[in-house]
């Protein structure tokens, strides 16, 4: 096997999966590097943030997920730079890895504007952690009203904030308003958690921009119906333990701030790059933009470099309309098929045509029985596009692993209006205030 | 209801939950307080440890649970002290709860028999956060053999040792024979999963010593079946981050040492009272026994305190048999239920017989399809005592809270040797050595 064309793949998200799937049966040693040993489906990790699945649920061990590929190996490790004179990339423990084709698909995390001491008050949403580290501060934060006798304390207790209003704001903010208004109704004495106050931010003139307006407005209704405040054309210019500022423009055009109380604070909002983007700007010269994303040639690899290929989140993908390609699962899993095909080309001493995104439409959902849909022309809305979501859904997720217990989870949940993993993992806090 | 005579219940495990349930529709006001928000199954905790389960299949939140008794608070809390002649308990903020009559269930911890230096190397299985830090300690420890290129630390990394031959200990060992054996067959590259040992350790002169001999030696096979390797009448004399020194009597009756070179030890032997057993002794008198229980009456009640009852794992109940009852969920169960009955008799001035334990048989599972029962006078063993093994714990499961998904679940990863569960969620250490 050593004499194969060695393919390193860094990442085991959408974008380095598929491309490792893609090279199950050529001829080439595939290796695939991730600091975590398990695929994420990230489409539903704010099910694990708002209690209605758990993480074993939508994760599945890389490992196992590629058990079946003789050529295929998995380490688990973080890359922390690349080496790209040496074609190799070097790992936390210096170990390095040889290549002959680097695949780069080390996705994005959060971003904080610039702000890096919000993260502590305004934990985001990317891995397993993150996602636990959610559920318990949502659920404390209910626990603690419970047992706060101050009246302004306990509505801060009450008071979520959900800081962007793309798809995964939108979907937490719903998930919110679904615990609030049903799944906690009866399980507290002296708060009522319908006494919950939910509020979306926004900087865009509306919720969801990269959807058409008229879908923007049915998500809109549907929050509204599920009790949460959204508030577009606004700014969070501060965030600390005691809640957020937002400034927006009245209605005489001058800037106004107003300071919502609120314990808890949900990051939605900015994403950047990995780190190794600029990694590879370092070592091999590429170009990055100022998300730090790695501005990519039409064939997905780097100037000067054809054996470095960028895929996924990490990728700045500008030749098809002019802007970059949105960071969302999709355009992953086709730049990775992609950067297979044209390995296999090459080894073929073939050439094929630059990547091109098939965009099979978008979808958000907005808690139980409603979401929108963008299919080419098609705009859907309510429980038809719920329905489209939940079934697109569960077919990816049963492809990956078989999950079909997920689908069963789901049912009894919705018939119920359970949330089974409503479990708080880390400490009680030192004092109760 | 606030005229009402209040029950305070500290700990929402077997014996707290099963009180509280007894309190449901008497006219009582009723505080369950714990440190964490859930109620654990935790004859089921280490299959959250082997990635079997998720945590979320065996915990419910104890509010979920209770949700439907009028007259039950559910308090997320940690009691640090108690003030017997004041009849309040006191929490970590510093909040006060009073009470008429308090109930204390507040289990056990691991102990380290005077060596608490261990518990770095060697975690327990106590809660949720343990059973996910040694999954990820078994999970990681593959990891690492796959990129561990010198031989003898490979070996150290695929080298597990069992620390107690008790039933959490052979559950432990059964489940990663399993792991080796059949789970990650084929999932490494590099090394095989079957070249894994596994030691189990256990002082006594047989595995599970409270069961009858022929059943320790049924056990025994089971295990030998899986490649475990049983050492009995040893104990463990040291425990490095290298490994552990076992000693026991050679055939001159000399004690004799030997080092197993081992990245992964696993606790499953000594339990410790908690705390308020120490606790209760200090402000009202209690008396305790070495373990740090509370040497309780025949009505479960302390000397000179009526209404102060102690049960479940914190009991030591000596009046049945002569030795204290065993720290098992059955035990806590009946008394749980006892003290609601003891308080509602009182209350209408009448007085019960003292309490009484009703043994209902002993389980102790070994992996897949293997098991021992003792029932009565019957011995079972093999796929008959699994088979009544599996009926048990899914009866009490679904009791609880609706579990039925967890059954599903079971019957796939049983049809498939699947582990859906295999998560590493901690960090990886900063180097790979």
């Amino acid at each position: 096997m050593s004499e194969l064309h060695k393919v390193v793949i860094v990442g085991g998200g959408f974008g380095g999966l598929y491309a490792a799937k893609a090279f199950g049966k050529v001829p080439v040693d595939v290796t695939v590097i991730d600091r975590h040993n398990y695929h994420l489906f990230q489409p539903l990790l704010y099910q694990v943030a708002t209690g209605s699945l758990s993480p074993g649920e939508i994760a599945s061990p890389i490992r196992h997920v590629l058990h079946k590929q003789k050529n295929t190996r998995v380490m688990l490790g973080e890359v922390t730079s690349i080496d790209a004179a040496a074609h190799e990339v070097i790992l936390h423990n210096n170990d390095r890895v040889p290549y002959d084709t680097l695949i780069v698909a080390a996705g994005a995390t959060h971003h904080y504007f610039g702000h890096p001491e919000w993260a502590k008050f305004a934990p985001g949403l990317k891995t397993v952690d993150d996602a636990t580290e959610m559920r318990g501060k949502i659920l404390l934060a209910f626990e603690e009203a419970e047992i706060e006798s101050d009246a302004a304390k306990r509505q801060a207790w009450l008071t979520f904030v959900v800081v962007g209003g793309g798809p995964t704001g939108v979907e937490l903010a719903g998930a919110l308003g679904e615990i609030a208004n049903d799944t906690l109704r009866h399980d507290f004495r002296r708060i009522n958690p319908r006494d919950t106050r939910i509020f979306l931010i926004e900087g865009a003139d509306r919720i969801l921009p990269p959807f058409p307006p008229d879908l923007s407005k049915h998500a809109e209704k549907s929050l509204v119906a599920l009790n949460v405040q959204v508030r577009d054309s606004a700014r969070v210019t501060s965030i600390d333990e005691n809640g957020v500022v937002v400034t927006s423009n009245g209605a005489d055009g001058k800037p106004k701030s107003d300071t919502i109380a609120s314990k808890t604070i949900l990051w939605a909002a900015g994403v950047q790059a990995s780190p190794l983007g600029k990694a590879l700007q370092d070592s091999a010269g590429a170009n990055i933009d100022k998300s730090g994303r790695v501005i990519v040639n039409p064939d997905l690899s780097i100037e000067g470099h054809p054996e470095i290929l960028v895929i996924g989140d990490l990728a700045n993908f500008s030749h098809q309309g002019g802007k970059p390609l949105p960071g969302v699962a999709q355009v992953a899993m086709q730049m990775g098929a992609y950067s297979a095909k044209l390995v296999r080309a090459r080894l073929k001493g073939r050439t094929i045509d630059a990547f091109h995104y098939f965009d099979k439409g978008n979808l958000a959902t907005i808690g139980r029985a409603a979401a929108v849909a963008e299919i080419g022309k098609v705009h859907l809305w309510g429980w038809v596009a719920w329905l489209i979501w939940l079934f697109i859904h569960i077919a990816y997720l049963i492809g990956f692993d078989n999950r079909l217990v997920v689908m069963l989870e789901w049912a009894y949940n919705y018939l119920t209006y359970n949330r089974g993993a409503r479990l708080i993992t880390q400490h009680l806090p030192e004092t109760g205030a």
